[in-house]
């Protein structure tokens, strides 16, 4: 399947990321973590940190690679709560590096981020400063998910070969297994077992493979969303600019419903507006990410669709265990990649993947 | 460390193990197994049928293997209660072998169980004749443990270079941990996520690191032991010979205190005397295995030496899951192999090991 990225073509591409870069990168990941994908904070100086040792990382799309090419993902896999604790070690995506190319055969010339949502949006910048790889201005998700199955490579049938963890203790898994169902049930085992939070390398790709089954630009739309928020004096009327967003409403939580259910957040959130959204109450669906925005019993945007609530004075985004009641905070929607709304990508990842008994339509933008 | 086998030297070594071994063979594995290991029914069957089809298993020695020799070690890993239910793939052990070789780098040729106790010491003989291997005439434990960690290769100060894990869905994970306390953790939370039950491959042996650091001897053993047993009118006192064991009680089962713990069989079970033991009493605490025989407050015998509840009357064992009140029983001990008697081997697993805090006395003998 090949798609055409959302806003690529009229926007500007990135050929690197230098250390200047990834403080708008980390704003805008967390904006494009939809409420989850982990804290950027500790990614972020991390980040900071290995471009100014390493220098800068070469950015590169699917078109510059060739045939020598050989691309993997690599990403946080765990519960964010332990990841603002744990800290990884340099020798982790050292022994990941290693794992992946003994398991492929092959020499990786590229990383990827698997989602650009959050810290694991942030980090892969910093690994391949550290490991001398190329990074392409990608990534699996377009967003942040919670599930491994959830990937843009799933959606266009590209089988996952193998899949290698190591833990910050010197352990390393490499795992064959026959479905992404099966790699995610073994691999959740497995980071619980490293004490709740693993790096993962997965999904080797060749220039071949890759297109048309990444979400490409991403990390160039990052940085840009985040160029947008730290220099503008109204941040979330840029933020809603540059990601072509709606705000479905400006208010205050006046309550906050969440649980921690097997491995995940749950709940709700419950926005009162103010000024001129006076009168009006939004409800918001989470499972780590904001899922669903109700609205008099009516569905305003749901998933795999993207919605972020931010600081309505700072433009940051709030992830969905930092909302607290109180906070001042507007409601962002927007269209996802059209990948996600193929048949395939709603089975996926659309509102009855998580459970919830309502038909997917297409955020187009608010309707009042 | 070099140490001279038990047994071995005065005693016959058979050169192939045949279908018509395989019933004595399984009853000498139960009565090594401790009240562990697994029931060896379904392996049993298994296993003559896997002779029937390809043919006797060449055993060989230590002194046997040379240069172009590699031997891995193939168990089940999981609660032996699964085991009776979930059978295994011919295509599981087809994969571990694959994975095995990919991993260590060259052909494997030789294949040892991890413990000659219960259905992991019969199953390893059919998986060598289906896979075209030699089987060691040895084994890992001289009996059954319940803990990865509890190996003579780990006493001997061998290192586990990696672990294959299959499933029956398919799916296979290569492991390389930095010790065997951490292969245990995360081999175990791989098996709970396949559904409870795996087969894996691990501890690759050449002939150099081979010697001293196994229990050679040990299918022979088993196979003689279960001759003795199936083929005496006096079954008891024919296995006790044959093992150089004690009869340290025969009696009724009077009460047994069992619960399932942190995915042990944990608790104890006491027999009254009857006949010239009237009047006695001993309690036998437990970990899946058998470990500690205690009268009158003295303890008579402690794990790593081995204790074994057989049936009065047929001499079989009796594992732990399935003692029950009123069974007619006489207990057998018996010395371990040296190895377990170092300090290293007992620190790995003495009374200690299990929690008990108590001295380790050798068994020599019953004292009364």
């Amino acid at each position: 399947m090949v798609h055409a990225p959302t806003d690529a073509p009229t926007r500007e591409r990135l050929t690197s990321v230098a250390a200047a870069d990834v403080a708008p990168l980390a704003a805008g990941c967390a904006i494009f973590g939809t409420g989850g994908g982990g804290a950027v904070y500790t990614s972020q100086l991390a980040t900071e940190q290995a471009l100014e040792a390493s220098g800068p990382v070469e950015l590169v799309t699917v078109d510059d690679l060739d045939a020598d090419d050989a691309v993997i993902i690599m990403s946080g896999i765990g519960a964010p709560t332990v990841g603002i604790e744990m800290l990884s070690s340099a020798s982790q995506i050292e022994a990941l590096l290693a794992g992946a190319e003994a398991a492929a055969g092959r020499r990786i010339t590229t990383l990827m981020a698997a989602e650009i949502g959050g810290s694991n949006g942030v980090s892969p910048v910093g690994w391949a400063a550290r490991l001398g790889l190329k990074l392409l201005d990608a990534d699996g998700m377009g967003r942040a998910f919670p599930e491994a199955t959830m990937i843009a490579m799933n959606v266009a049938g590209v089988a996952c070969d193998f899949a290698v963890m190591a833990d910050v203790v010197g352990n390393v898994v490499t795992m064959k297994t026959v479905d992404l169902a099966w790699l995610e049930r073994h691999a959740r085992a497995v980071t619980v077992a490293s004490g709740g939070l693993c790096l993962g390398a997965h999904y080797p790709l060749t220039a071949e493979t890759a297109r048309g089954a990444v979400i490409e630009g991403t990390v160039s739309a990052a940085v840009r969303v985040g160029h947008a928020l730290l220099s503008s004096s109204e941040p979330v009327r840029a933020v809603a600019d540059e990601l072509d967003a709606s705000v479905l409403i400006s208010g205050k939580v006046i309550d906050v419903a969440r649980r921690t259910e097997g491995g995940f957040v749950r709940g709700s959130v419950t926005i009162a507006g103010v000024g001129s959204d006076r009168g009006r109450l939004q409800r918001i669906e989470l499972q780590n990410e904001n899922l669903i925005v109700l609205e008099d019993g009516e569905v305003l945007a749901t998933v795999p669709d993207l919605v972020t609530i931010v600081d309505s004075e700072t433009g940051h985004a709030i992830s969905t265990e930092m909302l607290r009641f109180g906070q001042r905070v507007s409601v962002l929607a927007w269209a996802c990649d059209p990948l996600w709304r193929t048949v395939r990508g709603l089975e996926l990842a659309g509102p009855q993947a998580f459970g919830y008994d309502l038909p997917y339509v297409p955020f187009e933008g608010a309707q009042r």
